[in-house]
């Protein structure tokens, strides 16, 4: 496996694998929700090809409040479990390749980004769609893979590849959770012990939702009163958003009828844990 | 040489034709300014290598207000000056092929386009830099050609291609004019005789500041003063902008050091001319 941190040095790197290319953008901080998407990508890529991982935490989808001086950057043990996984290369950017000092360019997403995440980070899309972009860029590849528990910034970046004409296919990943059903996420370590016990309660909660749904129940007030009266068990838990909306449009339904995204965002402390289901092909 | 419509039939094209490609986009209307762009492009690659052109009136980047209805749109005769250019493949998609009814994907420079054409036309540049990222996604060419009459464009898309680490050369036309000094346009055709008489103006007034400042002149006010005493002798112009800025920064200059952008645009009637002259190297 090759680690680079220059623009050249990758893209000379690159020169000599072998198509197709497929990246894992990641900010690190790896755990086994990352590994499953590598090896999506290396299914996708039939064995053969070459598998990108980049690990850069970008600053400008950070608000100043946010966690990115806290972000954790463990880069030894990362760069290892991407050796274990077999990614063939590592791009570790350090954050004046990717930004200058004068960066003054930015893609922006302006529909899909509004609800859900981007209410409560209102800049979140924008910097996500600026660094992929950049990243997209430097490895130039014929398909990447994004997790399915960033559901929205997925549908984002499928836009962005449209509506920029871009020729990569974007692959979904699936959530991976840990035993107790908790998503996995980066971001779980900052929680202690205890807000750890009672993160289950978003899983559980979309447990109630999805049977409740397979039940017939087609409401969205009375699917989001069942999941805040759940969530609501967990002392240290803060609902930021409950919402239920159609998957591709990412707009609110009030009524269930043939798929819908059951989405949510729970604070723990400062912790902000996030979590969904889709149901496609429901019948009446 | 070959015309394409669909983004695939464009891809299949130049996936056997010879690298570098090299790109340059057009609003058609062409005109001999626009052809020493193709000329610049073929001396680029070197004789050998690919020209592309591509014919769009680009949508997002007129106000409400502006031509774009009007924007004359002589498809035929474009394609033959093309051809006798010796362009390889022209691209001219329909509107939906660069627009979908819900594209929500903007890419904005936000440091460079803010002064000069950017103040009387705000949604000019965020329109620019869209489509010529969708163009270039589209075609992934190795150098594109931008004509040097737009100045603050070609600023603007260096910048874009720098700030998203796009691997492409931009490379620079330089103004070509009319026999009495008008720099050619497209627009230059909605101009009636009498206005058309009277547009020599600009370029008369760039080459007073050319004179003063190499007579050792060195003040924005005055440089700018002597201009507008000139554009006022043609009674049909209004002046939108005269501004003296640094050709890199494109900020606003009070004293002339090293290097300047004399840049103006000035009405006649609803048609706005630009023009400017670029001075490097000076001497105090």
């Amino acid at each position: 496996m090759e680690v680079h941190g220059r623009v050249e040095d990758l893209r000379a790197a690159l020169g000599s694998r072998p198509r197709p290319v497929v990246f894992v953008p990641t900010m690190g901080a790896l755990h086994e929700g990352h590994l499953s998407l590598v090896r999506v990508g290396r299914n996708w890529a039939g064995g053969a090809g070459t598998v990108v991982a980049s690990i850069f935490v970008n600053p400008s989808q950070f608000a100043p409040h946010e966690d990115f001086d806290a972000y954790p950057r463990p880069l030894e043990r990362d760069l290892e479990m991407c050796r274990e996984a077999g990614v063939d290369l590592v791009f570790t950017p350090p954050r004046d390749v990717m930004y200058a000092p004068d960066a003054s360019v930015r893609v922006l997403e302006e529909r899909l980004s509004q609800g859900l995440c981007g209410r409560s980070r209102p800049h979140f899309f924008g910097g996500v769609c600026t660094v992929v972009a950049k990243l997209f860029h430097i490895v130039q590849p014929d398909a990447a893979v994004f997790g399915e528990k960033d559901f929205q910034q997925l549908a984002v970046i499928r836009r962005m590849v449209r509506d920029l004409l871009w020729p990569i296919e974007i692959i979904p990943g699936p959530i991976v959770r840990e035993v107790d059903g908790l998503a996995m996420s980066s971001r779980n370590q900052y929680l202690d012990a205890e807000s750890r016990r009672q993160a289950t309660v978003l899983h559980q909660a979309l447990g109630l939702a999805r049977a409740a749904i397979q039940g017939g129940e087609r409401s969205s007030v009375a699917l989001k009163e069942l999941m805040e009266t759940h969530v609501r068990t967990a002392p240290l838990a803060r609902i930021d958003y409950i919402e239920l909306v159609d998957p591709d449009a990412l707009t609110p339904l009030e009524m269930i009828s043939s798929q819908v995204l059951v989405a949510m965002a729970v604070f723990f402390g400062s912790t902000r844990l996030i979590d969904n289901l889709c149901l496609r092909d429901l019948t009446a």
